[in-house]
């Protein structure tokens, strides 16, 4: 094994089933980097399409393929991971709902992912090499993921600029219903409550500022997925659709009393939270490179790279290195914010890990 | 009168009260245009340091004045108007409630104003000669409102790159309660519910991808001036914030029973509204002017141009022209649409007036 940081993967052969949007942008971005892409569509027309804009190698399978993007709606996951599993491929899928996906698929070479970028466009005529650059994609190992499997769909993402966040499937679904679903729902209605209001929609609108204009735009995205999000989804939306509606009922108490002390406080705490919202990754002088002996078997990946998720630990790489003194066992790699290192080390040393770490750039 | 289509006012003297933000943008951008502009605060500190920044000719009264811009906080703006008005003055405000402030000015000369256009920085040090260009600035004439002060205000902010909305004090903050507060204070709630199921705020927060960070952009502005806006239209917003909690109430029920069909047509709905709000002023090409022989007395004004309002007409020219052949009469000359005519001349027609209709460009 290399002492060197870990690095991306050296381009190899991927599968893409499902050549919409993002199953395009996949093949557009892996084959920037000199992948071989071969990819599919229930929709044969569609895979053509994208072999003709350049997102695909090839139409078809890739038996020499070592990973598969299964890109396709979260319902038809399961079915399409099955063949590419069957070869012996790690897979991953870009749903955004992971607990469904996850427990259906059910095999340690799968990798629930969902990356966190979009687009309000539609099919792979929008697909866009650079999509996922600078963008967070989720990966969701559970205590059944191979962590070879991981680290490999860690990699290839990582190489295409994303930034890879690990969380349990479940914590996913919940995080995902408070900062994408929820926010979707009310989006939309509060844009259908403001046409309403108008006389005429979209005219006296004319007084709606930036603002507005802001926190609408999501609602122009094409409604299309939003039925299966919501279905697969449910339970955690309706969760934070009942926070929010006690959290307005409550600004509607505040307002109604005339409160301005507790309305004060209410916005300059969003207000603190929103400019610490956290964008990109620190330069390489601000990371550390920590090392974690671990036995070698899965449910130690899931263990500490969902554990640093939680506490909001940034995994900017992640390596697993098998040791050639500790037969059975290995080494985590990975690379933290310099920051985060006194949180790192205490967590895990509570779990019964000992680190060590190295900075990456001079000493 | 000349038979041109009506131009912006030629530069003259103004006055600014309340050199702010906003009072310093409304410096900067009359005198880039040749005004000669005088100011003061409540902050003395705060007028010198407007006139270094350069939104001020000089610090203090201009008894040569024909306009005073009041950019004072609503509770603030009466007391404020008074002096100019005694001195003859045409004088407009900016603040973002209207009825209140309107009924305490009382006064013919005064023009409610609102200028839909804000920062997110704070002080004259952000203030920006341009913050106006293509920005909505809502007039708020009543029946009480001199025409000529109208006019006079019109003409000065639409040269100042704003396009001009005219609707009742009251229709005004009916209107922002739903595309501004509530928005603002849900936006908030939003972000505050996020960073509150994050285990370290602003961590697990990296999954809010682009939709998220649009819609709490807002919630990032300064706190300041919003006790004194949800006092000020705090009915106007309990109200809205009444139906947003009925509908999120709704969505909630659609979500919970699994209906498909109701999730589509919300969000369909919302998308199209999305797509239609709208931006700009049209081409030349695509205005008409639309004269109106109107009787020489306040109350016209206000009817024709909230009506016009009312029904999402805008009106991107104004002028009132004083007729020589008909005494005590004159001719109201706007600039609109060309596809508004047909809704502008019926409904001006059931009311009682007669208009004539000319192209600007061409035959």
């Amino acid at each position: 094994m290399s002492e060197a940081a870990p690095q991306p993967a050296s381009p190899g052969r991927a599968e893409v089933i499902g050549t919409g949007l993002i199953g395009g942008s996949i093949g557009l971005a892996l084959r920037g980097r000199g992948w071989h892409v071969t990819g599919r569509d229930i929709d044969p027309a569609r895979a053509e399409q994208a072999a003709k804009v350049g997102a695909l190698d090839a139409v078809g399978a890739d038996p020499d393929a070592t990973i598969t993007f299964v890109a396709t709606p979260a319902g038809a996951v399961a079915e399409a991971a099955r063949r590419p599993l069957a070869e012996g491929k790690v897979v991953t899928d870009v749903a955004g709902v992971k607990a469904p996906v996850v427990s259906a698929v059910d095999a340690a070479s799968f990798v629930g992912g969902h990356p966190m970028a979009g687009s309000e466009q539609e099919g792979v005529e929008g697909a866009d090499a650079d999509l996922f650059q600078g963008a967070t994609w989720v990966l969701t190992p559970t205590g059944a993921t191979d962590p070879r499997a991981f680290a490999a769909v860690r990699s290839v993402v990582s190489g295409l600029g994303a930034e890879v966040v690990a969380v349990s499937p479940q914590r996913h679904d919940d995080l995902v219903a408070m900062v994408s679903h929820v926010p979707h729902l009310t989006a939309a209605t509060l844009m259908n409550l403001a046409a309403d209001t108008a006389l005429e929609q979209g005219t006296l609108l004319r007084l709606a500022a930036g603002g507005f204009r802001d926190m609408t735009r999501i609602a122009a995205g094409h409604p299309g997925i939003w039925p299966d999000v919501c279905a697969d989804n449910r339970d955690a939306i309706l969760e934070v659709l009942d926070q929010l509606l006690a959290s307005l009922e409550e600004v509607r108490k505040v307002v109604a009393s005339g409160d301005r002390r507790a309305l004060l406080l209410h916005l300059e705490r969003a207000r603190q939270a929103r400019q610490n919202l956290p964008v990109g990754a620190p330069p390489p002088s601000e990371t550390v490179e920590v090392r974690v002996p671990v036995p070698d078997h899965p449910g130690v990946l899931a263990e500490v790279t969902t554990l640093l998720g939680e506490l909001g630990v940034n995994i900017y790489d992640l390596e697993i290195a098998h040791s050639s003194e500790q037969e059975g066992g290995g080494v985590l790699v990975m690379v933290v914010a310099t920051a985060a290192l006194p949180v790192v080390r205490e967590v895990l040393r509570v779990r019964g890990y000992k680190i060590s770490a190295r900075r990456l750039l001079g000493e």
